[in-house]
């Protein structure tokens, strides 16, 4: 279990555990001997790395992108640290815990799964979403994916547990937001408009990897996560017995359209109200993340935040209650 | 006080009672005769109208867009109704209620005005903010006009009423999204935040006009809601003494960047959280209410609507629970 | 059968025959009696109709939208041709042939599809892309309907049999096309290649009504054709065992991302050799077929068109060989 | 006062004299020893630096952003100046003169201000506006800011003096243009456009910060400099007695409309003569000094200047009479 | 020579004079005769007509687009007037003057093309250039087209004379503006600006057709007026004997970039500090116009104008001096 | 005659051959000597130099930009390799054979040269473009040209024979696809598009400059190849007696329209069904083109490439047959 993490490591430190291997290049001295530059990451960040003996023989023990174990110390070196590496050996991928290598969720993603199933439980009245909510939670295999999954690969949830963070988050703004219009706009589907909160971003556990780091997978690239959505409900509903065509399609529509627009990637605008809610309400919850993510990053005494490419401008800080 | 508005009119009925003279136009017959044909309009509606007798006079009484007495008959004419006019009499404008001929907000304003107050009391804890505010409720002139004004010509809360009806749920909202949010993003600062909701639209009591008609104000068309709005602010902040620069200034920030981007009108975009939902949750609440709207004038049996200028497509009303 | 058809239509002519109720609406002469006006249509055209006589009955007899068999005869007015009525009667469904209503290909559908088996046969070589459409090949109500339906409601093909021409066009050119590119980038996959050409619209069975009328199915307005498309071909791929994952991927990403970008409604750019060219031959196919229609209906005599919404401007057809 | 300017320094030459201390970076030599690194910058450019001895004390002298009193040595470097540093001395603002920091206007600012004068006493005849502009004139503090705010931080102007530079240009461009369209257009109305034209720009002397350096400040990243200058034409209108609403509005209009639409951050595009008179004059001049400044910077002998972000081109140079 | 001209037509009037046949249709009465209605059109307006006597000799003199001789007379229909037709007569081309039909600039085209010259004589110092201009001042066909060319078809100076008045009003411009940089740019090249302001749309006097009415002509369309117009400066330069390349490069640059951005069809933007400056100076002089156009004939005594589509809002007109 | 080309060269070669000194700059060692730092290239790539001796003498001998002959050695330097260099001598352009500099196309310019010539007897059939083509084939400067010119500067066919090859495969796609086309459009006008085929770029032969590198013409820049491609056109139209001015104008509006829209540089959009093919296969045979040359500088064991900016997406290229 690793102990040592990049951003606790001071000058004089020794080193021994565990990191990715992100960058190894191989350099000449002036007198024409080699030696060895790297980057090492773990979840915290990164640190420059430098190995002056050995040099065959470490170079030879793990390539770009392993996760390996390393011998060394820490020095300061041109205002920031340096690790001189004596020695690394190859890990392999069981021997490691992906968490110390992800960024996670600050909840746990089992509290977080048990408050969306009551949320279920006390606002799907309808006997066929209910149905079909229950076929994903008895799915072992997609409740884990589902508790892991990130909702973005940066910008926004864009961590372990993202997905589940930010679709619970949602079906608590859904219940407020569509409570206050209910009365006027007397009919809004509750049952499907939660449906669709929980399954609008399904895709998602399959549009990326995030079994040791977090990018996109081949098949979310070039299938994307709103029509691996559609099929992963597809194959669910097969599974609930005479599920009526109307409530799939309605379902359907809102995976499709929750982007809002086609040059945001939705192949559908929002047709129906439910539809235009779910949109703005993921546009709320993805900002608000996003820009707590932000903020937490930037330098807590500057009046102004850097560029910030989600809101395409500075941000003000100056003033807090 | 007018009785007999005009969706209520049948074949075969008497009129004596008050319209707008809409339009007015003379006509030739075959046989070289004039007449006259009319639109009459009020609240609920348009009618045509035809005078075959007394023609001088009765085009003599009154120009487009007068208020006129009107004394006539109601037959039916190529499917729809028509007015037969004897008589035509001028109205002077103290004469008439205009709440006759402008569409106005289902709610009691007054009632609503005591709830935006009490949740200003509730809510709104800056020193500073509450004086601004109370020299606002302390105007009495703004108060009748804020208890007026629409949001809109068309599109959304296109109503006397609607810009106090728009601003009150807006602040149902920012109650709970707020809420929602407070514990992550820790510092939304929520006397702001209520304080620009109020006042984010209020150059709109001088943006329109609503006396007899909802149209834009040559100031409204000149000047914009949004420079307006930060004037009347001006004007109301000099009376609080010592008023923090640094609140007027990020109070006028929501007014201006409240429409989220250049392209909309804001010379601004948001650069504080506080902006970013305040643009949101305005957003939501014009397409809740413009849908609702939409959606009850359309016809009740119809799977999808005509088409919606607001959301850019036909929506699809097929199901309800 | 039906035999009198409205192109056909002169002056002088008794009508007894079969034509779509398009329109109906009832009229006031001046003395106050009611007449009805009409509007009939089938697959070659509309002609306005009037009714004078026995009012009441011919107006219960069918409503807007209905089949209906019509006694009348045709005479001149205003410079173009009227039905005056004399009787309607309503006709079921079933005893008309949709076929007199709907226009249809000039090709014939069977020597169509039996092109498109040969040419699937010739060049698609992967073992289960074969197995694949043959499973298509094998679902006699899937042939029947691809053999009939539209691929689109107006622009290009938007008749009867126009997704199977377009289809069959389409693979037509990617053998001219591919082939031509094949030696300089080696390794175009002319299977994969194929089978996207032949299903990247198979959505559109669904996403279109097709029985009396062409319009959008309520799942097409709702859900698209691309993501319709993508499940019709994972219900089929089901049935093909132990069929690559990879193939699956790469044969979606072709219906996915076939129009391009995603303002066109492509949730993903074309991000393979050959999504780029089924893009493109898409497009050129669709022109083609579009102009041909656009200029086969306007004067023959004009050097100039009226305006292509299609290409957004008038075109010039002032010089052929 | 500073007599050692940058652009000026060669290597042998002996330093004396203040500068502003960009940047200080502390870095490590091989042996371990700390040394620092540093840019110094004045209104001619910047020069690198470097201390080796008595690190601890130069880098507690002063923090990136001062000014300080800079004694050492110039020699040449990599093929550039360096300037190795024997001592540091911290400045306060007050002993130091801003116009040795800041780029200037070319122009005296008291005689653009007079020829400013005198046009509006040849030119604007409507009594309000003449007292509204003495009102300005009157005020101090307005004319010390006037003189002294830059137009913009870079692009065109973007120097001490650049607003009055911009602002008197473009009242000779109205007296010019205006007095070619004034005969066919009958009713330009030449008071209100070069009193338009005078304060179009009026908020940009607060929205910049210019005593040390040319900045956004706080109210003008998040206001606007369209709403600040609306608000200090309202503070001083109130000053005139009886002025007319409509002018007050049209004037407003043509600040508010002045750049032309929308997506360029006016919340209303012009709809007066004058105002689409304005924008256009504006636009020419802003271009005109933008394009100067930018060429003068360019190496004189090639034909074409680098990249021009404000013309999204190169540009050509290759001749001139 | 026409006398009688439709703006100046009363009831009553007997009318014998010539007007284009802008349409003609045969109707039919409720009796089943038939009876014509026509539109004829002058420079000054159309008129609606109608024949019931002697329907097919009338019919047979002539089709839509002819000029006619009509015998008739005026009366009032449906509050407009009506010329009842007795006789019409076919009129050659050759018999009529094409000045009657189409509108014409205020000023005289001689007159105008007399300062023009001048113009050149005073500011173009280039020997090229001079001879350039020369060549085309000595072609009689290029000079008589260059007199009657309209600038447009609608939007600003769309009238005979239109090109020669709207280049002679930018050259006046040119000099103002040039002028009052010229001190500052140090080097804007008169003699090219002003050849370059004379010929930028020259390609227009074969763009539109304006004999008898004024049109895009097929080459307009097809070729644009800047490609026809490069052509046509071409062909002078090959009469002019050593014509410096450098020159003709950045004069075609003047005509191909005047619109200034390729979305409003210039193939490349502007890259010289002319061409900037004429495309600035096209589009001031062409706002003008089209203003001035508009305005005089709107409603006067209507604070708004209607839409007006060139600057995209409905106009202000509330205050003149 | 040049032997060593750069990617061929290894550490402890000698060299002795002539490259383009593309770089040159001076550069100070600690103890103060100077040293140069080189870039040279050749069409193969670019390599780093340095030379520690005889510094003054080397620096004097040429210029960047220049051809020169190199004596020196090659080693390894910091991964990569450095020619150390001993002398350095100017060579003249006359000496060198530009091709040892320049991309070019695989194929042999000559025999596509040939085939395109054969396609124009074998499918050309109108008398005046048959002889228009002949007038160019008869131009021997304008051949050379045509067989050496680039196609662009980068993106596709960005090599010496690059628009010629561009062109010859164009031919081929428009007869595949025009014959595919010509049963349903009869009157595909394939002299025409040929021929528009062949010179829509022809421009192009003096928008770049590419005697010893590819760029930009100043005439390129400031006029664009559609214009100059015009006027190449227009000159060798007056060589053919009565060419039929209809011919002429479609012709060019083949040129000036085949990029497809204005924001793409086309004046004019595709009005003619000849002008939307040509549009459509000069970008297939672009992007097929520009695909081929990105993905072959690829690494070849990635499933993706690196950013590709002509389709704005990573492109996968996990799958070939």
């Amino acid at each position: 279990m690793k102990k040592q993490f990049i951003d606790k490591l001071s000058p004089g430190d020794k080193v021994d555990d565990l990191f990715v291997l992100s960058e190894k290049t191989m350099s000449q001295k002036k007198n024409g001997d080699n030696y060895l530059n790297f980057t090492f990451s773990d979840k915290t960040g990164d640190i420059k790395g430098v190995a002056w003996d050995n040099i065959d023989q470490i170079a030879a023990a793990a390539k770009s992108g392993d996760f390996v174990r390393v011998k060394g110390g820490i020095s300061d070196y041109k205002g920031g640290l340096q690790l001189t590496v004596r020695q690394i050996d190859f890990c392999t991928l069981e021997s490691v815990d992906p968490a110390d290598f992800l960024p996670v969720t600050k909840y746990d993603p089992d509290k977080m799964f048990e408050q969306l199933k009551r949320t279920v439980e006390q606002y799907v009245t309808d006997k066929y979403l209910k149905e079909l909510i229950q076929a994903f939670w008895d799915d072992k295999d997609f409740v884990e994916k589902f508790k892991r999954a990130p909702a973005a690969k940066k910008m926004h949830h864009a961590y372990i547990g993202g997905l589940l963070e930010h679709t619970l988050s949602m079906t608590v703004l859904v219940q407020k937001i569509a409570e206050h219009y209910k009365r006027t706009l007397n009919g809004i589907n509750m049952s499907l408009l939660l449906t669709g909160t929980i399954f609008h971003d399904i895709g998602k556990i399959r549009e990326f990897e995030y079994n040791y780091k977090i990018d996109y997978s081949d098949e979310g690239r070039l299938v994307s996560h709103i029509v691996i959505g559609c099929g992963i409900v597809d194959e669910k509903i097969r599974q609930v017995q005479d599920f009526p065509k109307q409530t799939e399609m309605l379902l359907k529509h809102l995976i499709v359209s929750h982007h809002g627009s086609k040059e945001f990637g939705s192949p559908e605008v929002p047709r129906t109200i439910e539809a235009v809610l779910l949109n703005h309400i993921d546009n709320i919850d993805a900002k608000m993340n996003g820009l707590r993510e932000f903020i937490e990053k930037e330098a807590p005494d500057e009046s102004w935040t850097s560029y910030n490419y989600m809101m395409g401008c500075h941000l003000y800080k100056g003033i807090k209650e």
